[in-house]
């Protein structure tokens, strides 16, 4: 059976209800982090921890306990017998349940903490032959930094590039891009790695800030500028990063074959790097 | 006791649960409408139905059901003693409970359903004396058109113009004025009557189209075009529209006055014949 969390209890995940008056559902007012447990430990739970409380502080939401993610994911982990699986866990705070107003309820209400995990198979596969993605222009609000759960843009976006058989939706914003609906992209271009800065167009995913750390010390130049939609015929390789599917090469963007369309050198040697550091943290 | 409607039920409100899996709550994949029962009808339901059903189809939300809107809201009105009352009847569908996915659940699930009502006394001090609003960039999405749950840009704006003490956020994209965080906006510039233009960045709304129909049978001279901001003190007057505050003249744009700080004589003539026109259905 599987168990979920609710503010403060865990419980059978179907006997879990929740107020239909609760902001997260009548306003996307809420927001969340998605965790990965390899099969021993969570890489980097500091990080989401960070930018769970930046993203509280944003939208002004005051949980107490953002502190207290690890220890609810590792008594999910523990209590859904994942502790030797490939395994997530999601956790999603919204402002809580109060009668409808557009401002926030005065006196504060309790925000509403849902948390569950479930076991999962990397897709190795497209890790290792790349996979097809799609281009659009970018739908979302200006303040993609905030890890809402204002996700119907990412949604309905995603959706369109699954319905084409495509991996991800790389958004362009003014000619640039962006990121995908829910990963960070990066390129090659004569060497350099080249990423979308840190700015209120795009996430700052944990994952995109490990690759940078992870390319400066293997000695790889950076720039973390946009690319601009029109110079991808001058990319030489391509991938997209997030929790989940860590670093996933791109060999065709928009129609747009990357390189000679197999993962490059480049994407390889940091995967290769990326996974060495998960094998130590194993011991 | 409150009731509310959900899913084909009519049940006291505090009974009302729905689960944390609803796409609604993790995702923003929903659509909703207000309409106002004026103590014996609704005021254009035919408006809302039509605006509901657009909405769902944008987001290829499957809910059959989109004309029974009309029965659901005289019901929540009947059984809440609303009949006699001023009140606002709100609806809201998602695409449903299903596994966290960003893609759409295939197979389809069953839509949730939820409505509620609720009595009000309309502000009618607000609508005579007039209010002040702020200004702000546009921080949401690009589908501004369709009236989604995805309202966490709006609830921001709304909470800051809260803070200040003013009635409506109101947004600015590329220089031009759109509309609120829950209002369209009209201007009168030299007798003629300006609004945003229907388009992705802006909500068509009910009252927005009664408006331009009344203003037009009344002769006045209309541009449905945007207003650039700089372009404020040149106004002699503006209002904003929605379904609950039908017609609010605003005195005060982002610390601009407006004519000479009171509700002007267009704003007044367009109060008047709507209110008529209301009167009129009433019989």
């Amino acid at each position: 059976m599987e168990i979920a969390y609710i503010n403060g209890q865990f419980l059978p995940r179907e006997e879990i209800r929740i107020s239909p008056d609760d902001r997260g559902f009548l306003f996307a007012d809420g927001v969340y982090e998605v965790a990965q447990w390899y099969a021993g430990f969570f890489f980097d739970m500091k990080s989401h921890v960070t930018r769970l409380k930046r993203s509280l502080r944003e939208l002004k939401i005051e949980w107490t306990d953002p502190d207290r993610f690890p220890s609810i994911a590792n008594e999910l982990i523990r209590l859904n017998d994942l502790k030797t699986s490939y395994a997530l866990v999601y956790l999603q705070v919204t402002r809580g349940a109060a009668k409808r107003t557009h401002y926030f309820p005065s006196p504060e209400v309790t925000p509403t903490v849902y948390a569950f995990a479930w076991g999962f198979t990397p897709e190795s596969m497209l890790q290792e032959q790349g996979v097809t993605v799609m281009l659009k222009e970018d739908i979302r609000w200006s303040r993609c930094d905030i890890k809402s759960v204002a996700l119907l843009a990412n949604t309905l976006s995603f959706q369109e590039a699954h319905e084409k058989g495509m991996k991800e939706c790389i958004f362009v914003r003014n000619g640039v891009i962006t990121e995908g609906s829910h990963s960070n992209i990066f390129f090659v271009i004569d060497g350099t790695l080249f990423t979308h800065p840190e700015s209120n167009h795009i996430l700052s995913g944990v994952t995109r800030k490990n690759i940078l750390r992870i390319a400066k010390n293997a000695g790889i130049k950076i720039k973390e500028e946009g690319v601009n939609k029109d110079n991808l015929n001058s990319c030489q390789e391509a991938f997209i990063t997030n929790t989940s599917a860590e670093i996933t090469p791109v060999i065709d963007l928009g129609g747009i074959k990357i390189g000679d369309g197999n993962p490059g050198p480049v994407s390889r040697l940091l995967r290769k790097i990326f996974d060495e550091e998960i094998m130590s943290i194993r011991g």
